[in-house]
C-alpha cells in the first residue's frame, strides 16, 4: 500500500494492528458466549450462583489468556 | 494504495484504524451476546436479578478488556 | 489505489472510514442482540420492566463503549 | 485503483463511502434484531405495549447513535 | 483499477456505488428480521394488530434511517 | 484491473454493477425473511389473511425502499 | 487484471457480470426462504392452501423485482 | 491478472463465469430451502401432497428464473 | 497473477474454473437440504415414500438445473 | 502472482485448483447433510432403514453429481 | 507474489495447496455432520446401532469420494 | 508479495502453509462436530458407550482422512 | 504494500501478527464454547459442579494448547 | 508486499504464520464444539462423566491431532 516508503520501522504499525485486531476477535466473542452461558445459567439456577461465577472466572481467564497472547505480541511487534 | 507516499508516519493511520476497527468487532458482538444472556436470565428470573446483574458486569468486563486492548495498542501506534 | 498522489493526509480519510466503518458493525450487532434479549424479557416478564431497563442499560453503555473507541480512534486519526 | 489520479480530495470520496456503507452495516442489523425481539414480545404479551416500546425506542436509540458515528465521520471524511 | 485515469471524478462513481450497496446490506436484513418479528407476532396474536403494525413502524422507521443516512452520503458523494 | 483504460466512463460500469449487485443483496434476503415470516403466521392462523397481508405488504414496502435506493444510485452512476 | 486492454467496452463484461451475479444472490436466497416458509405453513394447516398461495405469489413478486432491478441494470451495462 | 493480454474478448470468459458462478449461488441455495420446506411439510402432511407439489413448483418457478436471468447474462457477455 | 502471458485462451483456464467451482457450491448445499428434508420426512412418516421420493427428485432437479446452467457456461467458456 | 512466467499452461494449475477446489465444497458440505438427514431419520424411525438408504443413495447420487460436474471441468482444464 | 520467477513449475505448489486446501473444506465438515448424525441416532435409538453404522459409512465414502477427487486433482497438478 | 525474490522454492512454503492451513479447518471443524455427537449421545444414552465410541472413531478417521490428505500434500509440496 | 522496503527482517512483523491474530481466533471462539457449555451444565445440574469444572479444564487446556502452537510459532517467528 | 526483498527466508515467515494460524481455526472451534458436548452431557447425566471424560479426550485428541498436522508443517517451513 505504500510503495514508496522505506523505513521497515513502518511494517510494524500494520503488524501490530493486524496481531491485536485479529487477535481480539475471537476471544471477544468467546468471552460473550461464556457469560451469555453464565448467565442462562443463574436465570435456571440462581441459587448456584457461586459455582457459576468462579467456573466462569475460570472458564473466562482461559479465553481471556488467547486475548492476552495476542496483546504481548502485538506490543513485541511494536517495541522489540 | 498510495505508492506515492514517502512518509512512513502515514501507516500509522491505517494501523490505528485496523487495530480499534477489527478489534471493536469481537468485543462488541461477545458484550451484546452477555447482555442478552442477561436480559433473558432476568426475564425467566427476575428475583435474581442482583446476582444476574454484579456478575455479568464481571463478565462484561473481562470482555471490555480485550476491547481496551485494541484501543491501547490503536492509541500506541497512533502517538508512540 | 491511489498510486499518484503524495500527500500523506489523504491516508487519514482511508483510515478514520475504516476505524468507525468496521468499528462500528460489532457494537451495532451486539446493541441488537442485547436489546432483542431486554425485548424478550419484557414480553415473558413485563411487570420487571425496571430492573430489565436498567440492566439493558448498563450492559448497552458496556457495549456502546466500544463504539466510542472506535469513535475516538477514527477523530484522533482524523484531526490530530 | 486510480493509480494516474494526483488529487488527494479523490480519497475522500472513497473514506466516506466505507465509513457510512460498513458502518451502516451492524447497527442495520442490530436495529433489525431489536425490532424483531420487541415484536415478539408484543405478540406474546401485548397488554405490556408501552413498556415494550419505550424500552425498544431506549435501546434502538443507543444502535441508531452508532450509525450516527459513521455517519458523522462520513460527512467529516467528505467536508472537512 | 483503472491506472489510466487521470479524471478525480471517475473515483465518485465508486464510492457512491459502495455507500449504497454495503450500507443497504445491513438495514435491508435488518428490516427483513424486524418485518418477519411482526408477522409472527400477528400470526400469535391477530387482535394486537394494531400495536404490532405501529411498533413495527416505528421500529423499521429507525432501521430505514440508518438506509437514508448511506443515501444521503452516496448522493453527497455523487453530487456535491 | 483495466490499466491501459483512459476513459472515466468505463468506471461507471462497475460503480452500476456493486450499487445494485451488493445493494440488492440485503433487501432480498430481507424481504425473503419477511415473507417467511408472513408464510409461518398464515399458516399458524389462517383467519387473520387479511392483517398479515396488509402489514407484510408494508413492512415489505420498507425493504423494498432500500433496494430502490440502490437502483437510484445505479441508474444515477450509469446516467447522470 | 488485464493490463494491456484498452477498449473501455470490455469493462462491461466484468460489470454486467457482477450486476447480476451479486445481484441475483439475495432474492435467489430470499425467494428460497419465502417457498420454505410457504411450505412448513402448508404442511401445518393445508386447508389455508389458497391463501399461503396468493400471498406467497404477492411476498415473492416483491423479492423477484429486486432481482429485476439488478438483471435491468446489467442490460443496460451490457448495451446502453 | 494477465497484464500482458491486449485482446478484450479474453474479458468475456472471467464474465461471463463470475455471471453464472456467482449467480448460480443464491438460486442453488434457495432452491435447496424451497425443497426442503416441501419435504417436511410432506412428511407432516403426506395427504395435502398435491397442493405442497404444485406450490413448490410455482415458488421454486420463481427462483429458478433469478438463476435463469443470470445465465442470460452469462450468455449475453459470451457470446453478443 | 500471470502478467508475462499474452495468450488470451490461457483466460479461459481460471473462467471456465470459477464458472464451475463457484457455480457448484450454491445446488451442491441446495441439494444437501433437500435431500436432508426428504430424510426427515420419510423418518416422520415411511408410509409416504414415494410421495416424498417423487417430489424430493422433482425439487432436486430444478436445484441440478442450476448446477448444469454454471457447468454449460463452463464448457461454452473452455470449447467455444 | 507470477509475473515472470511466460507459459501459458502454467494457468492450467491454478484453474484445475479453483475448479475443484470450491467446486468440492457445496457438494462436500451437501452430502454432509444429506447424511446427516438419513441418520436422523434412521435413529428416529429404524424399521425404515430400506428406504431411507435406498432415497439417501438417489439425493447423494444427484449431489455427488455436482461434484463429479467440477471434476469433469478440472480434468478437461488440465489435460485438454 | 512472485513476481521475479520465471520457473512454471513453481505454479504447481500452489495450485496443489488451493486444490487440496479448499478441497478438503467441504467434505471435512461434511463428514463431521454425517457422523454428528449417526451419534445423535445412535443415542436415540442404540439397538439400530448396525442399520445406522453402515449406512453412515455408505454416506460417508460418498463424501470422502468428494475429497478424493480434490486429493486426485492435487496429484495430478503436482506431478503431471 | 516477494517481486524481488527469484528462487522457485520459496513458493513452496506458502504452498505448504496454505495445503494444511486451510485443509486443516474443514477436518478440525467436523471432527468437533462428531465428537460433540457423540458427547449429546454419551449423556442421553450412557449404557451405550461401546456402540457410541467405536462408530465416532469410525467416523472421525474418515474426517481425519481429509485432513490427512491434507498433510500428505503439504509433505509433498515442501519436500518433493 | 511497502514497495521500497528491503530488509527481510520487516517481513517477521507481519508473519508474527498473522501467526498469533488468526491463530487466536479458533481457540478464542472454542474457548467460549466450551465455557458455555460447562455453565449451562452447572445451570442445570449445580451438584455435578466438580466434574464439570474438572472436565472442562481439561478440555479447555487442549482448546488452550492450540493457541499456545500459535503463539510459540509466533515467538518463533519475531526472534528466531 | 515487500517487492524489495530478495532473501526467499522472508518468506518462510509468511508461510508458518499462515500454516499455524489459519490451521488453529478449525481444530480450535473442533476442540470447543467437542468440549461443548461434553458439558453438556455432564449436566444431563453426571453419573456417566467417566465415560463422557474418556470418549472426550479420545475424540478431541483426533481433533487436536489436525492441529498438530498444521504445527509440525509450520516448524517444517520455518526450520527446514
Amino acid at each position: 500500500m505504500f510503495g514508496g516508503i522505506t523505513d521497515p520501522d513502518a511494517v510494524r504499525y500494520i503488524g501490530g494492528a493486524l496481531a491485536i485486531g485479529i487477535g481480539a476477535l475471537g476471544p471477544g466473542l468467546g468471552l460473550g458466549w461464556a457469560v451469555n452461558g453464565a448467565m442462562q445459567a443463574l436465570g435456571r439456577n440462581p441459587e448456584a450462583a457461586g459455582d457459576i461465577r468462579s467456573t466462569m472466572i475460570i472458564g473466562a481467564a482461559l479465553a481471556e489468556a488467547v486475548a492476552i497472547y495476542a496483546f504481548v505480541i502485538a506490543i513485541i511487534i511494536l517495541f522489540v
